[in-house]
């Protein structure tokens, strides 16, 4: 497959530029380490020891929020039920390959924290604390995390950069790297990371992706959170014949997360786009008031864009939250919301 | 035609998502009821005697508004010039199909209030109003009306959801429905509503949606609102061996409605996407501030985004309103806007 | 090739719109004189002298901003290091094509003031400023200068509307035309000019675009301000074998240009999307106040969308900005911004 034919028509195939010479991409993971394998070292790499890495001290009152994360491979089914329940049918064909995810960990990634999932760990901060990734890469190829929105030296942005890249933006299999962010004011807000490695964006079109929260320090939670990935699974990341617009890992209503509350909680839904694609975000029986300050039940997310509503549940019953565009809300990407009156 | 094939390259076929097996789906009407021969009748569904509907009372000050609206075939033209006026061309090839349209009657659906439109007609109301829709679909398959914006319980959101489906989202042609959605507090703006039935996007690309205003109480109109939907006809709708890029149903300046105001007019735009595709309003001599604060005069509107601007007409002559993708203003979407001096 | 094809697949062809015939645009200059032989005149063209063409006075304190613009070829190329230095590879085959610039002279076009540039020459104005281009076809076929934002009457539109074009809207090679736009209260921005002649869009696709930046009267600058216009040279404008998604006239890190700024700078930077597609604006670790008042680090930006952010800058390093669309990305959409310590 060559360079520039990775992203076909209507998102089908995936762009991978990787040198001049032709590449195959047909999804299998074994693809990832045989990509990976032409790539040298960024010549100016250097290689700090694990434990040396500097660690910003929070803010007066802020905390250190410390992860254990890991890059690995999980085998992933994105139709478990194999309905779509919006339209009462069978979903026909494999759904099941082999993704990569970000899993979390006890410290020092003694023990899983859980199954491998995608999207991979909520981190959840306030302003003045400080979120320390501890990353292992147990994934085929060299991969990272970059975040979104909070605030980090160049040497943590977890960006491979050509011959300009820092350790940080080339994690390879085996390796470790502590990222050090830091939630000053100015950074609130939901955000996505994702790997921005030398192989963007094969690994995180495989699963390479998870949500930030930081939230105004001492503010109230909301009472119930939703974060809601619209991204997609194509063939040249799964190896699976069709593609499969995505919310959370999952595709169709009663296999994507079905989202709850109850009448009364103060509910607030964060969305991200996440794939090569723009969104609209649409909720069944529902309004909110935009930060412009108008009310809207529907609106734009680019790629990479994150968009946070907040509303008080007033109306009991099923609904539907999905994508506006018709073809990925019939491709798959719309789930369930249910609210108990 | 597969159900996975619909919507091809540039959004020149659709998606029907229908079913495993292969259906064919050329455009012509007859495909409608042969589409909809295999969906059974949702298990659940009640089918509520149409005089038993309970109708909200609206709040004190509020009125009921009461349509009585019905789907029905309609022999449509998308260019009636044939004439191009942006570029002083001619227009070929077939521009007529048998389309759908919501048609307002008066009460009892005794008789039609002017011919069969695309888009249907304008429901206005003002906050503390109750819209009451007596809807009889008189079209060849399944269809409903779904709102965006106004407050209804879960059984009036006219939206299919498979064995979940409620009456109200599955009218078979020669039933009734009555809907009853609350204008409360929080509902003010502009929005669409749309079939969401069985066939979904099918009836909506034949046709099938229109536009809801709900005023402020109290507040004094705009001197003239231009409502503009950004959709398309595309051959797996239509027949016709091409798409269209229309507002309002029509192609090309000149064949589109021509927006009219004269100098000193408070004016008030309401752009809807309803389509696949994403868009950008501009229009040309005129800029207003957007609700975050800043003067524009282009503004992207995604799939059933609805977007609302003002500003007093200061500017005689003959304008272009149109989308600024380049792509969709040159295969017809947009229009003339005369301003009188 | 057919006036319907030539936006193809991806945006690697483009539609031109040329009466019914079929018509030949495989990007070579030739091309714009050949399609432009058979456009009529339009039929109510009133060729006022240039020197006739009436100035507005600008508001009590505000000066006329006088341009003198020329279109014409320049022979342009896309990727001059012939290196991505993202991706730290070799970007192999032709990127110097014949493209089309605004290019600015001295008064009188006595004397070019520095070379062909895509995109044309920033234009600055205050708040009561009259800004004034007096403009010269030396490019091939007709082209015009359509502003946003700014208030113009419709015969300063520069915008061709068939049998309705005044002399603006359709400037032949070697004719002139002076434009006079007015920036009265309410046209504060950044906005893009471009062609917007019988051609529409490929001269622009062929380079004819640049920015107009209207402050408040009197408002302090900020230190640094970048203008970023997201755009695409595709085959059917350059010849050339494949798509380059650019930002001001380049592609790829190491071509595009570099943005700098200094940590305690006050940095604008405003973004423009000047093709077919929808973008979204990235900048590493950094982010802003959204209009909206959100915090946000990514927002979309649509076909003629202007979005302007600023930010005091407080994070030294190499940090790529870009287009979030992984697809505009990996064909050339990003760039280094080096902050200083």
């Amino acid at each position: 497959m060559d360079r520039r034919s990775l992203f076909g028509v209507g998102g089908l195939s995936l762009l991978c530029t990787l040198g001049g010479h032709r590449i195959a991409a047909d999804g299998d993971e074994a693809d990832l380490a045989k990509l990976a394998r032409d790539i040298p070292d960024p010549p100016g790499l250097r290689r700090a020891r694990f434990e040396q890495v500097a660690q910003t001290q929070p803010a007066v009152g802020g905390v250190v929020r410390e992860h254990w994360i890991q890059a690995e491979p999980v085998r992933w089914t994105i139709v478990p039920t194999r309905r779509d329940e919006m339209m009462d049918e069978r979903v026909r064909g494999r759904t099941t390959f082999r993704a990569l995810c970000y899993r979390e960990y006890t410290a020092g990634w003694a023990a899983p924290l859980g199954p491998g999932q995608v999207p991979g760990p909520l981190i959840k901060a306030e302003v003045g604390d400080t979120i320390v990734v501890n990353f292992r890469n147990k994934g085929p190829a060299p991969v990272t995390v970059h975040p979104h929105g909070v605030f980090y030296t160049s040497d943590m942005d977890g960006s491979y950069k050509g011959k300009y890249t820092d350790s940080g933006g080339f994690v390879k299999p085996g390796q470790r790297f502590r990222y050090v962010w830091d939630c000053r004011e100015g950074t609130e807000g939901v955000w996505p990371y994702h790997d921005h490695g030398p192989l963007d964006p094969l690994p995180l079109y495989k699963g390479l992706f998870g949500a930030i929260h930081v939230r105004p320090r001492g503010q109230r939670e909301n009472d119930v959170d939703h974060y809601i990935f619209f991204h997609s699974f194509i063939p040249a990341a799964t190896g699976l014949g069709r593609i499969f617009h995505c919310i959370n890992g999952r595709a169709y209503a009663g296999n994507t997360q079905t989202l709850r509350a109850r009448v009364g909680q103060r509910v607030g839904q964060h969305v991200i786009g996440m794939n090569n694609d723009f969104h609209t975000y649409h909720l069944h029986g529902h309004r909110w008031r935009d930060p412009s300050g108008r009310m809207v039940d529907n609106v734009t997310v680019g790629p990479a864009d994150a968009y946070s509503l907040e509303f008080v549940e007033d109306n009991p019953g099923r609904w539907f939250y999905h994508c506006h565009v018709f073809s990925h809300l019939h491709d798959g990407m719309t789930g369930w919301y249910l609210v108990e009156g």
